[in-house]
């Protein structure tokens, strides 16, 4: 992971911090363990687990997982009870977080689609979700989407 | 941290994990972040989330703690609607786990007392708490502490 991402995740964490969540960043990149199970940020609050792979961008495109990672990610959010999420940084735009069962599996990797970028939850969202819990399956976009 | 917290560390995480825990490694010691809010391990089943600060040491001996770290430690496991607890690894026995609530105020530190590492929680413990959720208050102790 380069600077960029590193700024990105430290800035995803603040701002989860101040929502009142309990936030960890994993190990950093390259480490053993941190390949082996650990997602890039976890957020905790009333006992909503959220669980996050970390992207930023300089500009609204499509991204591409790397399939493993994303199955680890979903294997972390089981074992937690939790929701696992892509949170994706575009520039200075606002956070978005992109459901894992939004991405689209493309063969070699998870495709993460532009609109579904757009489309993504807010950090508000998560915040909501966690003062009335709300299983992600029945969570009702608002009509702004 | 020196090389002997950061391999007991990850002794701590494996073992978790192989109990069927989602868990997750603070950035290493001396990060600014680190410093900040993060505890040394996070644990979590089933929604059940214990937040852990990590103590290896060679011989039963009671051990002492910085206020302001285990306040931090407290702090993140009420957000994350968990509990807070102090691994301790002597030597090669198994780990144990006592929770903040044992801990005894000295003045300018928290102490551990030998007794009540003595008489920590082992793993299966862990475990069995999230089995069928029982908030630690009422936690029964087994006959044989």
């Amino acid at each position: 992971m380069g600077r960029r991402g590193f700024d990105a995740e430290r800035d995803l964490v603040r701002k989860l911090w101040k929502c009142g969540f309990a936030v960890i960043r994993g190990p950093a990149s390259g480490s053993r363990i941190k390949r082996a199970v650990c997602p890039d940020v976890v957020a905790i609050k009333n006992r909503n687990v959220f669980v996050f792979e970390v992207k930023k961008r300089s500009k609204y495109d499509s991204i591409y997982l790397d399939k493993e990672q994303v199955l680890k990610l979903v294997e972390f959010a089981r074992r937690a009870g939790g929701e696992a999420f892509i949170a994706v940084k575009i520039s200075n735009n606002p956070w978005k977080f992109i459901p894992v069962n939004k991405l689209v599996d493309v063969g070699s990797s998870y495709k993460v689609p532009r609109d579904e970028i757009e489309a993504g939850l807010d950090i508000d969202d998560l915040v909501r979700m966690c003062d009335t819990f709300i299983p992600l399956t029945s969570y009702k976009k608002r009509s702004s989407y």
